[in-house]
């Protein structure tokens, strides 16, 4: 039977016309070199239409894509609403990868138009020539363009684009299920594989996001989106922002923890997102600089790599703001999990809550599965990949026929743990890097984190390498720290009371300092090279 | 450009599974006459997996309506979930309406079976034989089915009927813009009228309950839906119990201030809903008992008619109970619009805003129109009626052909009223009430209050009746206090400097009381009629 409802579609015109009309005050307020410059919703919803004018001029039409190399300002907030709301697609790009991952990338894209921020042309400049399909830059701000005109493209200036232009515009009805914006993932093996977000998921995560359970957006808030709007749309908190009625605070490129605390005292923000390492070293400066206030923080968004406890109790007493881990990828939008625990439970169940990577949000379905495909229980010991699904998760890449990532309907995260019984979720590896010996799963970084719990360990690094009889056992590579000593013998012992007997490395090695990739992780492909090359000198240790 | 993400639908039972999986240890406390029974929503799950099943036994499938005449309680909410994550639709009949009305809405709605709790089995009885497409009765609790089964319909017992089922089931894929759940409008003039819920509009009503700006639903919340379940869903609130993992607590029949306030110091809830006059009674009954306790409640949502400012001042200041206006109606899922104030203004017009009927939640546009279909600004000046669209707004009417209710794909919601700039509603009048004086209108409910405000007046009330030159003149019926006294020009002159000048009355006419409908509304129908039959004695009175 059909129901009566209006057949209504979720788009971002849809969210740009409540943000403008019902919270045309509120403020988007852009971090200078010395200073701010603000503007209104209102004025936002001008200029996009303004953009969108511009776009059209220059050939954009339904379904072209839009790439922006840009930092979090104004300017590229306006790119996300005209783009989508236009029925173009936004694409917005990694200004962090290798030159050859972005020439790649906006071709692989097709991407016609590419809007840039004068502190990044010399960025993108040398790349242009490589980008086949784009024929237009855009250049935003002030500056000599030189540099992007030698490069045979049309070049022209933000500001010229929109001068003139009419300020309305009569936002098309688009498919909730067609493209509204694309982001690439940066694997570490294989080319870049493009996830396009569509109105519908878009529309459905900001929405997510608005929720209590989640980061409850409201009316009122100052938000402070850190996390680049070139990651998976800075978790989407533009368009979540917008829907609510939360001023928007952009640091664009002034990331580093001094400006960032400047900020956060001058705007107070209420509601701020980024990754650990950036909120270490705010951290780090605010204990080295003795009064600072940053308590207008409510809650933090705070995810991408493990978030440690330690930092969010000293945040949390110190200076009163609440760390809150998320949970997410590119593919899932990216919020999928958000570690809130239930009130009602006391300290220490809170803190373990808090310590995990979150709890499943409604809306997207959750469950951990074998390397055979089999279905595990969510008791909060079976570990497995993590499978998702639901209307903003990903159900393949862009011009990709590979299916290696998906499980009859359901995304393969290529994360690896457990699921408690109420949805929160502990990571204990990527799948690439859990070992897998005799048909069982060893965690490579709960063995990481139990060798570093020794004194005389200062890194160690665990990784899974070949073996005749159980098909694979761990290696463990170890940094001591300078003036200590420890042997093979001394930490497997160590390690007896804390992992599971057959956890046990047999193999250990000792080097100076463990391989790290170019945003600081621990290099495992690396490490296993080197091993397959004997670089390394092994300890073999058994009892 | 098609997006990546995966095609997913918004059902009844995706919420079902989030509810019952994750927040399995959430209770379902139901009101006895003396004490409560409580349930999990674990076994919620259970139990709607077997009543789906029973309900299968009994022929129900895909699209077959299931009727429910029951109060808010456990049982009723296993048949809002089961029903429709069956592919079947639940049909809540409004056990308050006229025998013939209930028996219009069955037929008209062609339910199949109906669910009945054994209090009300006294008013269903005598309906039963007229329900021609009925076949099954499903008796509630326990007592005698007697009255039931002399009916000629099959009479089941809900126990019986669950005893001995699968406590899985394997919900059906459903289209999401496929019936969930239907409800029938009540009008005071015509046949009521039926709105079919999409799982789609369900779903992303629920989500909107949940936001920030709306009611903020979240984990560990304990929510307390007084409005009844057969009323646009309890304004969605056990949907959204289930997605946020808030307890649900269940009055049953126990609606009177007593029973009411005594639930709610022993179960604490946290949020609660309910029509004013049921606030007012509790009102009285805190300040008649002193010493009550019903300072968990940090939100009551109030609508259905004007909450007065003296009220929800006295439970803020008295009691600490924040009680908030919302504006919808059974075609709007019903929230559309919640009257949180902005947290930057100041007292005045915090309270200012908190009078209004609400602000327009995101999902919901709103604007409106004057009688020629011209939109009008939203200006917090202009008077027009309130038009509505989104993906919870009914586009029509189940199997009735009327377009009169909608214009240019936007639902005409029946209320007039002024918007102001930051999407804040006033209403001044039904839309069938406006008196509409040579091409302005008058609003009916101004001019009552205002009237009412003279120390003289117990009430009042206003409706336009025809003019040979103005075409509609506002007609006031005036009842005066006991002991008390005001001549037609007395009041007249009262008006002076409270409205235009042109909304002033020349006809008066005093009477014994004001004649009101069976909701306890003045009944402007009859008023008007009781006119045109010179059945008032009328004083003219101009200047």
């Amino acid at each position: 039977m059909d129901s009566t409802m209006q057949d209504f579609p979720l788009t971002v015109a849809g969210i740009l016309r409540h943000g403008t009309t019902w919270h045309s005050s509120r403020r988007v307020i852009t971090k200078l070199p010395d200073g701010y410059r603000e503007t209104s919703y209102g004025e936002l919803g001008t200029r996009a239409a303004q953009l969108a004018h511009g776009l059209r001029q220059l050939g954009v039409s339904d379904s072209v894509r839009v790439a922006t190399f840009m930092w979090n300002n104004q300017e590229h907030l306006e790119a996300y609403f005209a783009a989508p709301a236009m029925g173009a697609v936004l694409h917005t790009l990694n200004i962090r990868l290798a030159a050859e991952q972005i020439a790649y990338i906006a071709n692989h894209a097709e991407d016609s138009v590419v809007l840039v921020d004068m502190s990044v042309v010399p960025l993108l400049a040398p790349i242009l020539p490589e980008m086949k399909t784009v024929h237009t830059v855009v250049a935003v701000g002030e500056g000599d363009v030189d540099a992007l005109t030698s490069s045979g493209k049309n070049v022209v200036r933000y500001d010229e684009l929109l001068d003139g232009q009419p300020i309305e515009y009569d936002w098309p009805d688009v498919d909730e299920k067609s493209a509204a914006a694309m982001c690439y993932t940066s694997g570490t093996t294989g080319n870049p594989k493009g996830v396009a977000y569509s109105h519908r998921s878009t529309y459905l995560h900001s929405m997510a996001v608005c929720t209590a359970n989640a980061i409850g957006l409201a009316d009122g808030d100052r938000v402070l989106p850190i996390v680049p709007m070139f990651h998976a749309n800075a978790w989407g908190q533009p368009y979540s922002a917008l829907m609510a009625g939360a001023d928007l605070l952009m640091p664009d490129r002034f990331l580093q923890a001094e400006p960032l605390v400047a900020m956060i005292e001058q705007q107070r923000p209420t509601v701020a997102a980024a990754v650990p390492t950036i909120w270490n070293d705010v951290l780090q400066y605010l204990n080295a600089n003795p009064g600072r206030d940053v308590s207008s923080l409510r809650f933090v968004a705070c995810g991408g790599s493990a978030v440690s406890l330690k930092m969010m109790k000293e945040f949390e007493t110190k200076f009163g703001v609440r760390i809150c881990q998320g949970w997410g990828m590119t593919e899932t939008a990216p919020l999928a999990a958000v570690a809130t625990p239930p009130p009602e439970v006391n300290e220490a169940e809170h803190w373990a809550l808090r310590s995990t990577a979150g709890r499943v949000l409604c809306g997207v379905e959750i469950r951990i599965a074998d390397d055979d495909g089999n279905v595990l229980p969510s008791d909060g010991k079976a570990v497995g990949e993590i499978e998702v699904r639901g209307p903003w998760i990903t159900g393949f890449y862009y011009e990709n026929a590979d299916p290696s990532k998906f499980h009859d309907g359901w995304l393969r995260t290529g994360d690896v743990g457990r699921i408690d019984p109420q949805g929160f979720i502990t990571l204990t590896d990527r799948a690439k890097d859990v070992i897998k010996s005799g048909g069982e799963w060893i965690s490579s970084v709960e063995l990481e984190l139990s060798i570093m719990e020794h004194p005389a360990v200062l890194e160690a690094a665990v990784v899974g390498v070949p073996d005749e009889r159980w098909q694979e056992r761990p290696l463990a590579a170890v940094v001591v720290k300078k003036d200590s000593s420890a042997t093979a013998e001394e930490l497997r012992k160590h390690l007896c009371d804390k992992v599971a007997r057959f956890w046990l490395p047999e193999r250990w090695t000792f080097i100076d300092e463990v391989p790290k990739t170019s945003v600081g992780k621990f290099d495992k492909k690396l490490i296993r090279s080197r091993y397959a090359d004997a670089a390394y000198d092994v300890v073999e240790c058994r009892d």
